[in-house]
C-alpha cells in the first residue's frame, strides 16, 4: 500500500512550522542531501509546500519558478511568502528562502482555479517498455537523495565512461521510495531529479549547479489521483552548454501517456 | 543602416524615469498596444531594463520570469527592483511593477559573468528558407503591436480557417521594425513574440493570455553582436491544451544557427 503518512521521508522533508502569518521555519533532513546542500528538488518542493499550505491560497499550481541564489546548510531555514494579487480564476505569490542574512532561494508561482475548455494533447510520451519491465538502478552510497527515488533507465543513465555520449537525453522511470501518492509537491520535486545534463552529455562527473528551474503543471488533482503511486516516465535533454551555463528540458508524463508537467532549467558548470 | 538610437520605437517603449534608487517610472506607448493592455515582450523588456541598466548590475542575463498578474492600463507604471544575492559570477533580482496599489506583473532574474567552458550545441535550428526569400507578413491593423516587427512565416501562419490544423507550430524569421541591433531586451520581448498556440491549432480567435513566461539566455554579448540587426529564426509548438491553460515552448535562433534564448510559457485560455 502506498505511504503518505507523515513519516514519508518526503513528508518530513517539506515539513514547515509556521512562525507568523506569512512566514515558516523549516529544516531540510540529512535524507535528501546532495553533494553540497540537499537535492533543488526538495527546495522547489519545500517553496511550494509554503504557498499551498497558506490559508490564503487559492487553486492549484499552473507555474512555478526557483532560482538558487546560494548553498543551503544543514541548519534550519525561514521561508517568508507573499500574496501578491488574487484575481477571479488565479493568485500570484512570491517567496524568498532564506538563512540568517543571506537569500538562498527566491521564487514566483503561479496557482489557478481551471475550467472546462477545449482540450488537446500535441506532444507524445517517448516510446519506452513498461516500468516492470526493467532493473532498478543500482544507486551508488551517495549523494543520499537519489536513494529517496526507484530510478529505472531505459537511456540515458550515468555511465562515466569518459566517452562523449551523443546526446544528453534520458529516459527513465521514477517514483518516490518508499512508494508515496502523486501529489503536487513531489510532482514539483520530480521536475529537477535528473542529473546534470552536462554529466549525461560527457559521461564524466564535474561541478554543475541549477540557477533556476521553471515548472508548469498540466496535472490537476484527478490526473494525480489516476496517476496514484505508479513510476512516472521522466525525459531530459540539454538544448545548448554556452559558457559556463546550459539549459535542460524535462517532462513528466503518466503512465497513461498525459504530460503531467514540464520543466525547463538553466544549469551553471564547469569543467 | 541599423537605427539604435533613442528614437528607435523599442527604446521609446522601455524608457524608465529613476524615481528612487531602486524604483523606476515608465509609460509604455500605444505603438506596443496589444488587444488588452501593451505586448507582453515589451513588459518583459522594461522589467528586464529596470535590472540591466541598475548601477548595481553585474553580468547578464542568464534566466528571466515574469508573471503577468493583471492587465496593465495605458498610464504610467512603477517598477520596483531588488537585488536579492551577489555571488562571485551571479546575481539574483526580483521586480515588481505596479500601477496604483495593484501589481501587474512579478519577476525574477539571474545574471551572471560567463566563463570559457566545453561547449556543445545539441539541438540543432529547423529546417528554412533564407528570410530574403520569404514575404514579410501584411500584418492587420490591429493590434499595433505588430507592426513593431516584421513577420516571414515559413509555417503555422495565422489563417482563421476555423479548421483544425494539424499541430501548433510556427517558424518564422522576425526581426525589429525599423531594424534595430538585437541586444537582450529585445531578444527577451521577442520570445513572447508568438500568437497564442491555440489560435494557431484551431485557427480562430479567442480569450488567451500568457500568465507566466521563462526565458533562458544562450546568447552572450558577442553572439548578440555577430547577429546585429538580421532577422531571427523563431519556432514555437504549445504541448498540452488542459482546462484553460496551455504551455508553449519557444527557441530563438541566430541567422547562423546558434540557439539565442529557449522560453516556455503558459497560457490562460478559454473557448
Amino acid at each position: 500500500m502506498p505511504d503518505n503518512s507523515q513519516i514519508h521521508p518526503f513528508n518530513q522533508a517539506v515539513e514547515l512550522v509556521p512562525t507568523s502569518p506569512y512566514t515558516y521555519q523549516g529544516h531540510i533532513p540529512e535524507s535528501y542531501a546532495n553533494m553540497v546542500g540537499p537535492f533543488g528538488g526538495i527546495i522547489v518542493a519545500v517553496i511550494l509546500n509554503g504557498i499551498l499550505s497558506h490559508k490564503e491560497r487559492q487553486g492549484n499550481p499552473i507555474s512555478l519558478t526557483v532560482n538558487f541564489a546560494g548553498p543551503i546548510a544543514d541548519a534550519p531555514y525561514d521561508l517568508a511568502v507573499r500574496l501578491m494579487r488574487t484575481n477571479r480564476s488565479n493568485q500570484h505569490w512570491i517567496a524568498e528562502l532564506t538563512q540568517g542574512s543571506q537569500v538562498a532561494a527566491t521564487a514566483t508561482a503561479v496557482l489557478a482555479i481551471r475550467q472546462e475548455t477545449w482540450m488537446m494533447s500535441e506532444a507524445r510520451a517517448p516510446d519506452a517498455p513498461r516500468p516492470e519491465e526493467i532493473e532498478s538502478w543500482p544507486a551508488p552510497p551517495v549523494p543520499q537523495w537519489i536513494h529517496r527515488y526507484d530510478f529505472k533507465f531505459i537511456r540515458g543513465e550515468l555511465t562515466l565512461s569518459d566517452q562523449l555520449a551523443k546526446d544528453s537525453e534520458s529516459l527513465l522511470w521514477v517514483r518516490d521510495t518508499p512508494e508515496r501518492m502523486l501529489d503536487f509537491l513531489s510532482l514539483a520535486a520530480i521536475s529537477d531529479v535528473f542529473f546534470p545534463r552536462v554529466f549525461i552529455r560527457r559521461q564524466q562527473l564535474g561541478v554543475a549547479s541549477t540557477v533556476s528551474i521553471t515548472t508548469h503543471f498540466h496535472a490537476d488533482y484527478s490526473s494525480l489521483e489516476r496517476q496514484a503511486n505508479r513510476p512516472i516516465l521522466a525525459f531530459a535533454r540539454g538544448q545548448r552548454f554556452h559558457r559556463g551555463y546550459f539549459d535542460q528540458v524535462a517532462e513528466l508524463w503518466s503512465d497513461e501517456g498525459d504530460l503531467l508537467a514540464s520543466s525547463i532549467q538553466m544549469v551553471y558548470f564547469k569543467d
